[in-house]
């Protein structure tokens, strides 16, 4: 991802044809996209499931930060 | 949501520019976007977190199918 | 298009598990956005084109309108 | 846009909690597509404005090119 966003830069800098940046443009967001489903699956297999093992109010609190995080991803 | 695309077969039946017709396509994305959104929540709130808190191979199994519902939602 | 959003109406009507709306949500969604690019092809085509086409101020104004569709469709 | 993926990875790095970081790629996200729609109009309203006013097959094959960038920026 870094290195996409690195060549994203370069592709500007080098005043490169519009359609080609925007090809990598969307690369690089297929790519944040992915990274942050990882990184919800994850959380959602630790840290949600720990709080929901314990139960509480701050099961609750993770489930519905959770919820608001998936809401962003979408919409964005 | 129902009534939303009633609008847009209406406009795309009544030959309506384009433009507006695009608008209204926008509009309901949003709202099956807000339907699945609230959707996903209730889901991790009752089923996921039921799963999770009686254990086993069935709340791994919850979570994974979540998980890929959340990436199905986020990459369309 | 139509038949996925009575597909879509008629299994929260039955009380589906969650995850197959879903799946049905994204598909729906999926589709829209395919019609809403052809749509968008379409027009750029023949209206927008025409107007270019013909110059002046009429050409500026399909132009700013077509921009604001395509952002209202990227960020649905 | 180049801060945000620079704090991003701060924040990777830094082993910043889950949610936080997410909302950074979210709002990266966001970011990357502002970029994009802006470059979108300045490519329509420059090189395709100008090869549909030269016209020829030029024109079409612009207007092509930039269907399918604004295809990839949709779907991803």
């Amino acid at each position: 991802m870094e290195g996409q966003v690195r060549g994203l830069q370069r592709l500007v800098e080098e005043d490169t044809y519009c359609i080609d940046v925007l090809t990598q443009v969307s690369a690089t967001t297929k790519a944040l996209q992915s990274f942050a489903l990882t990184m919800t699956d994850d959380h959602l297999q630790s840290c949600v499931a720990d709080a929901i093992a314990q139960g509480g109010d701050q099961a609750k609190d993770k489930l519905a930060e959770a919820s608001q995080a998936i809401a962003r991803m979408v919409r964005s």
